[in-house]
């Protein structure tokens, strides 16, 4: 017998064709159970998709879709704050469905509201898409640190904004410049007000505090500040100062209660933060007792944020009952490498010789790498010093791990050789 | 009506106590009910403490412990794969009592025969802290991630291996040298073999595995390599060669299915884990579609493990009922900053001018910014160039946003001042 969950998704735009996609073979997650898509819901039937959507039911009214029998589960990928959005999630809410939202401006603004209609019936309402995309910062606030004290929470929630900044400084172009290009190329959006003025970061940082420091939802409370104040000029200045400007939203417990905000600020660029460049979204958590913590991803775009709402969706499906190791230990049966199989992985190789300084004896060396079919990509070799050998590293081009360490037998069988050589396997990123 | 859960707690060491101070003033934290400790247990009753233990029952047997009819969910932090860890772990789960462990070696070697008592009658049996401290990698890969295909799970996975390499690296000594130091400091254990083998990293690993590729968890298939076979010269020589040495514990699917192994590898120095350094813990888990996720913090230590402890025990606290915002809406009572209180918090601040190249006009500025009290740190003056003005930028030291509000205006009122400054914010970290 399957655990089913029934689902109706409204909203066909990037996260929602994504999150289809995703379920459409969803054979390779690891859910504990069977997500089945009953209906969905857009402004347009016939708009071109990347999916297909004909074997689902087509509602024209996201309330109709949220209110359907057939809708156990409503997913709300619509965005907007007020508006239909709002409409159908308390729709769903007022019936007991639960609901997975990525509506970062709908949790913001309207939070509090929902949470006590989905309280007063015990109804789950989950928003892990609506913060950093991917980035599993809601669940972490909300649950893992709940029982930890936090001091502050700081992070780069708007992967365009920091686009924009980075772009700048390492093209030395303007920032219109800079947005209309990022407009053309899709990384921006027509009207960017949203992001650029900081209100998209706000948004998210106002559901933060609010998990992590137990402050009412109030958006209103943000003080919000954005990138479109910033010159090229800044930035360079800035750069000689050895600091980076980024736009920092932050929430920070004071004596005086909490501080939350979204601007642009100077970090020196040693700091974390700094160093997130392009459009990855970074949370930094610190904690009053338990030190600090760097949470790092894509924060946006159509499959990050549709595995924020699968991994919602996940929880939901299996709920407190949970398998302890995700899955029943009879399903844990995707199988391990053997050893054979290892050995023909292929990988870069460290092999480390002492090597006696004598003539002839790095050719010898290398004659024995290229009879096992190991091609040396650098060489180094030590000054010898006052002693009689010297090291030398070689880092071989990508090979077996059979092949590795067939060069490493023949090497360690020359005269010329001390020791028996090293062999350390290199990750390329 | 406040929900109420009673704790036993097993093991009175660094983790132990931890618990146990957080617990002694849980208003702090952001639970939706009530911890309470009813009993503890430990090798030695009268070993002296941190915390006070003197108001909960004390068990010489955590078998007993965890049997007590008073004991709701066991906590178990003994350590040890084998012995009276795991008899009282399966004490507690015949009886259908939660548990939440820290205990590594007990999961990853009999995690699918507790897995087995526990989920046929749907007891939790959470262990969040059993792997890298108190990042929440464990939920994130359980739940988070679980609608999500991963592709492979890497990492730096335990903090004394890495601070022994880096150490080495920074101070130029050999493994044994600063081994010992490390043993002398507490950074490393009397007897290192668990750290230093690998074995430690190989646990965790193996519990990750298990999570996020549906393997088997089985530690004896884990491909197992320690620091202890690394000397300074390999560390040297990676340097030469642009790469760093850490022991990397790694799950990758591949094809023919999933390499799980731990060993110490070469890593470009700018990759995200050769910047890790010392005693962090960090996890990169690379997805097929959803991109690559960064996971931060300390991985080991008394109060960050007790913070992944109290994590689960929040979520057994909550389980499915929690509240949408984490606390009931009426809860949500921690005041916001206002305005004026924002405006007295202490910073560093950039303030820059476009300032007319004439005498005396940097001076008049400075004199400017004394009138408010705040003081300079570092002033930019770039040459003015062909044009009549030239940007100033002066980083102050720390002062309240009030003060540079009032500096700004003094400023914006000379004659030299050409535009409007601008007042940017600085983050020292």
């Amino acid at each position: 017998m399957t655990n089913t969950l029934k689902i109706g998704i409204a909203g066909l735009g990037n996260v929602g064709t994504g999150l289809i996609a995703r379920l459409q073979e969803q054979e390779k997650l690891r859910l504990s159970g069977q997500i089945e898509i009953t209906g969905v819901s857009a402004r347009n039937r016939s708009r071109a998709r990347p999916v297909s959507i004909d074997e689902y039911s087509w509602y024209d009214d996201p309330v109709a879709l949220a209110e359907a029998e057939e809708t156990e589960v409503f997913v709300e990928l619509m965005g907007g704050s007020d508006g239909p959005a709002k409409l159908a999630v308390e729709a769903a809410l007022k019936l007991s469905k639960p609901v997975v939202t990525a509506n970062k401006a709908l949790i913001a603004e309207y939070g509090e509201t929902l949470a006590q209609i989905a309280d007063k019936s015990q109804t789950p309402l989950l928003f892990e898409a609506a913060v950093a995309g991917g980035i599993p910062i809601v669940r972490a606030v909300r649950e893992s640190f709940s029982g930890t004290q936090i001091r502050s929470i700081k992070g780069i929630l708007n992967g365009t904004c920091n686009y924009l900044l980075t772009e700048m400084m390492e093209s030395g172009r303007s920032y219109d410049d800079v947005l209309a290009d990022a407009q053309r190329l899709g990384y921006a959006e027509a009207d960017p007000f949203l992001d650029v003025s900081g209100t998209d970061a706000a948004h998210k940082i106002a559901i933060l505090s609010s998990l992590g420091f137990a402050v009412p939802m109030d958006f209103s409370r943000v003080k919000i500040g954005g990138v479109d104040t910033i010159s090229l000029k800044d930035l360079e200045l800035a750069g000689k100062l050895d600091h980076k400007i980024k736009l920092i939203a932050e929430a920070r417990q004071t004596q005086d209660g909490v501080i939350c905000r979204v601007e642009p600020v100077l970090l020196p660029k040693t700091s974390p933060l700094a160093q997130i460049d392009g459009p990855l979204n970074a949370v930094q958590i610190e904690t009053e007792h338990a030190g600090n913590y760097t949470l790092t991803g894509p924060g946006a775009g159509s499959h990050p944020t549709a595995s924020a709402v699968l991994g919602d969706l996940s929880v939901l499906l299996s709920g407190q009952n949970k398998a302890v190791l995700g899955m029943k230990v009879g399903d844990l049966n995707n199988p391990f490498c053997d050893q054979a199989q290892m050995s023909t992985a292929q990988s870069k190789y460290l092999i480390r010789v002492d090597l006696l300084d004598k003539a002839g004896a790095l050719a010898s060396l290398t004659e024995e790498l290229a009879k096992s079919d190991v091609s040396v990509e650098a060489l180094l070799q030590d000054s010898a010093g006052t002693s009689e050998s010297a090291p030398v590293a070689i880092m071989t081009h990508n090979c077996s791990l059979a092949a590795a360490e067939e060069a490493v037998k023949h090497v360690n069988s020359l005269e010329a050789v001390l020791h028996p050589a090293r062999l350390i396997r290199i990750e390329t990123n």
